[in-house]
């Protein structure tokens, strides 16, 4: 690890459950030395990546992301092509959808469109989700390419549910089923009361970019919508990457397409 | 400069007409060797602060960008809250609006409300505003914390235009001025046909966070026109300080406030 991924690295401690953090904290989290993580600390801050608060001197993430996302969003709008393809997926369902991209070895939601109904799955924007847990890490995980997969399947996983897979041989056995459906599955095994779907959103080169997820109340899913919802979900991916100006891999069109004629009845 | 600020300063090359750049091209705008550069731009890209082109091998901004300005989003919904202030302006004066945050060293747009009629002035979203030749570096100036602004004040200036100022001494000449005015101009002194006003948005501790301006086509403004939308702007950046919970120091709200009595015609 350079000094740099060091340094960058301690902007992952943020989440939406810790928004500030001093430098103690940081010390601790990272094990640096208070006097080495204070001068990356300051350097982030120089950069407008940090802000400090002036009164409890804790750090917040910078202004300077609303300027690099606004840069980005305007030399690639990602979020502003989805959104409409993304908000007739919540109209048809009336579930949560949830949309992630793989960067800087991460799966994170950049945009969520809540149900409308009264009870309804949460999910956080720009939070990471968990590749054994959540039905968009194990899309990710079953789709990407092998060695970006074996990277994070080499990885100690977290039991967020008594149902949580975290041993590999199992996780590989869905990640098979999950390459045969097209789409991915996580029944309560972040959240106990969230049953979701995934399905894979494709680059320009075949590469998975991340997920387009479905995010359902898991009392309210039966086993017929949930065959219903998959196969509306691999549609919605299927559409988002096309309009993203890529080309879905032959095989897994060939693999969902011929499912697609007799399967939708939303 | 630690590697970590060379290493994030890399990322300041990128701009609207700038999306994707080369290695050469960052070793030769940065000065640094090719190596060195390298290490820096493989390290960012790790981070996901970088994506690289599969076909051109050039970078561009990445993903990682979408998830932290979320979560500072969501932590400091900084945008949210002021687009509805920021639109209503738009609706009573009908031309562009636009918001500005100082971070990094740079004053930079985030929110742009672009003006609904026919002909208008464009301003790029993520786009750095030069302090000497735009309102709302001129602003920021004018009523940032001195020693704050005297680090930029000793910076070397652009021409932008033939009036754009460039010498301190003119420079301060006309802080001065907007210090009493509470608010600045700019008169196609960055864009040729752009005529701007901009007034300050103040933080918790009464700092300048930046700026909310409105950039007119110039050939349509008159001297009752600018004076209308500048008492319009300065009510704005009030309501926009207090919507985020912070005040309006006293000092400036004694200036602004006697002269809004009667002031306001829109």
């Amino acid at each position: 690890m350079t000094t740099v991924d060091k340094a960058l690295s301690l902007l992952d401690y943020f989440s939406n459950e810790q928004t500030e953090i001093g430098l103690s904290a940081f010390a601790r989290l990272s094990g640096y030395d208070k006097s080495a993580a204070l001068r990356m600390l300051s350097a982030l801050s120089r950069a407008g990546f940090l802000e400090q608060n002036t009164q409890s001197r804790r750090y917040r993430l910078g202004g300077a992301f609303l300027r690099f996302a606004r840069l980005r969003e305007d030399a690639f709008p990602l979020t502003e092509m989805i959104r409409p393809i993304a908000q007739q997926l919540n109209d048809d369902t009336r579930e949560t959808v949830h949309v992630s991209l793989y960067a800087g070895g991460r799966l994170s939601t950049f945009l969520v469109i809540d149900s409308p109904r009264n009870t309804r799955a949460h999910v956080d924007s720009g939070m990471v989700l968990p590749f054994n847990a959540t039905a968009s890490g194990l899309c990710w995980l079953a789709f990407s390419e092998p060695e970006l997969a074996e990277r994070h399947l080499s990885e100690d996983f977290s039991q967020y549910q008594s149902v949580t897979l975290t041993d590999r041989a199992s996780i590989e056995a869905n990640l098979n089923r999950f390459r045969e459906l097209g789409y991915s599955l996580a029944d309560r095994s972040f959240d106990d009361e969230v049953s979701s779907i995934a399905a894979p959103i494709f680059g320009a080169q075949g590469e998975v970019l991340g997920c387009i997820s479905l995010a359902c109340v898991a009392s309210r899913m039966t086993s017929e919508l949930t065959t219903s919802y998959s196969q509306r979900l691999v549609d919605t991916a299927a559409q988002v990457t096309q309009t993203l100006g890529a080309i879905v891999p032959v095989s897994y069109r060939r693999l969902t397409q011929s499912r697609s004629v007799m399967g939708s009845n939303l």
